[in-house]
């Protein structure tokens, strides 16, 4: 198996992008990794890790598209950028998933373009795991599509329950839709227009779900348009930083919170373990014709690795196929 | 200065309603407070604080609007119904302020159809204080309109510019918009007609601001939708919860957590103080001829108190007054 690793997205790239590829190939011993990317710059990063795994190879790309650059746009200009090649190596089916925590608009349009769309599936979205009470839930689209129509909706929750049974193992994943109440009165024309089809075409759908389940584990696979979708994720990460900081000012106010602090240690740690999002490695983009993992810009080399662990399942899983017969079938 | 109080509205009324009133008056001199409901109800309630000071009184009504009663037909139907009577109070300015713990979407609909709006207000809007790593921000709308127009996220700028000036006592306020990105090429339609609108009119406005902005306080009023809004309230105080969850099942796993705790327990109650929405008394409903203010259903007694201290606050600042003229002077 092979997989292609943008090189140079991320806010540490290319040298924590480097030393994740070279965690993987460490942990995942039947892959293959193409850092996609400056030569140069890979090359003085990979100088790091002597002997460099054989596993490893690199291809040249001779630009990069930043995180702020208008995503059409510079997939459109930038044919020698990290993404727009690397997505090139699916399309001529040389690797068998590609991994960027680079520009997630650029990697988006660069696979829709250039990967397509799977058949019966008219937008991708892009997926979360969220860590809650009860296990992980799914979130989609958390960004890719903010002004969806009620199909797309439907074609997200048609890909959530597959994600969800093949790759995170649980049959008949509850699957509801992100509202702000639970009564199907409730929405915008757009949420009911769309709760009305998820009722009639997914079996295992329960409704409506609200803000305070997505956190709560009550609902497996949470499907909304990627505006709302996108918000909540940032508030979320915004808020955990924040209590973590409140309750950091709090604890080290006196001595009594410095001692308490020594003695939970291994306590917090877990915590913060548990809530670290480079624990989930990544975000699929589904609905594209190839498997894509986006990762969060800040990612550290673990959330890579683990990204890595993330692309490497789904191929395995044959997840696309999958997506392809349950649409038909539907 | 008189008061009315949903004393039916909440999952805890009439108790906490009741005692939340009788705190108030102890601590706010100058009020008198008017508890509309089910007299027998109510009159048992204030047994328990014998001898019940004189600045409390009863106003009888028989119905009771539920939680989840759809909000438009029953304060059609209900014409005896506490939120009903109460706004009545205000209509005929028998009393100054209305505070509730009960259904949302009735009390923004009896305000709305039974008050009439400011002039130069379209539709009113719920705003929310928000406790941050900087002091408080305000975000508006969290629900009361669920499809607005530009031109209506435009008057909820100017109404949480006057607010933050007049009540929290902050001149010349950040405004900012909630979106998915911070260049003004971002976002839906809509976001981007109504960034034009702020930008040309409200001198104070920074722009674009993300999720992960509310909570870092890096802006004093954010403006959204009442859809985004909601999720974005209901998925925070999920996460907070969930997170003190993780928190304590991972803290109270072994001897040394335990003694750890006791030893942070100062430091804990501050911080749940500082993140408990009970500290920021209720969310005032803007735009409304009339000063009404809506607590959250799950409200403690300190919540309803805090929340009857915002009120008065309000009338004391003659905060609609200034909207009105700001409104005019814009």
């Amino acid at each position: 198996m092979k997989i292609a690793l943008d090189a140079m997205g991320g806010d540490f790239a290319p040298a924590t992008i480097v030393a994740g590829a070279i965690q993987a190939v460490k942990e995942f011993k039947d892959i293959e990794i193409t850092l996609v990317g400056k030569n140069e710059e890979i090359e003085k990063e990979l100088l790091k890790f002597k002997p460099v795994p054989r596993s490893i190879s690199i291809l040249h790309a001779s630009e990069v598209i930043e995180m702020h650059e208008p995503a059409a746009a510079s997939v459109r200009r930038k044919k020698d950028s990290s993404i727009v090649k690397a997505i090139g190596l699916l399309e001529n089916k040389t690797c068998d998933a590609f991994v960027s925590a680079g520009n997630t608009g650029a990697v988006v349009c660069a696979a829709t373009l250039n990967l397509g769309l799977l058949p019966g599936i008219e937008r991708p979205g892009i997926a979360i795991l969220i860590p809650t009470l009860k296990g992980v839930s799914l979130m989609i689209d958390v960004g890719a599509n903010i002004d969806p129509k009620p199909d797309h909706l439907f074609q997200y929750a048609v890909m959530a329950n597959v994600y969800f049974q093949n790759v995170l193992n649980k049959m008949n994943p509850s699957v509801g839709l992100l509202n702000i109440g639970e009564e199907e009165t409730k929405g915008t024309d757009f949420v009911k227009e769309t709760h009305k089809l998820l009722s009639e075409k997914i079996l295992n759908f329960i409704g409506n779900v609200e803000g305070k389940d997505i956190f709560s584990g009550n609902c497996d696979c949470v499907i909304c348009d990627g505006f709302v979708g996108n918000i909540a994720l940032k508030v979320s990460e915004s808020l955990a930083e924040t209590l973590s900081e409140f309750l950091k000012q709090e604890l080290t106010r006196n001595i009594f919170g410095k001692i308490g602090i020594l003695l939970l240690r291994a306590s917090l740690i877990r915590f913060k373990k548990k809530i670290d999002y480079s624990e989930y490695g990544g975000a699929p983009l589904l609905g594209v014709d190839g498997i894509v993992i986006i990762c969060h810009g800040r990612s550290n080399v673990k959330a890579i690795k683990n990204a890595i662990g993330a692309a490497k399942k789904e191929v395995e899983r044959n997840i696309n196929i999958q997506i392809i017969e349950e649409i038909k079938r539907i």
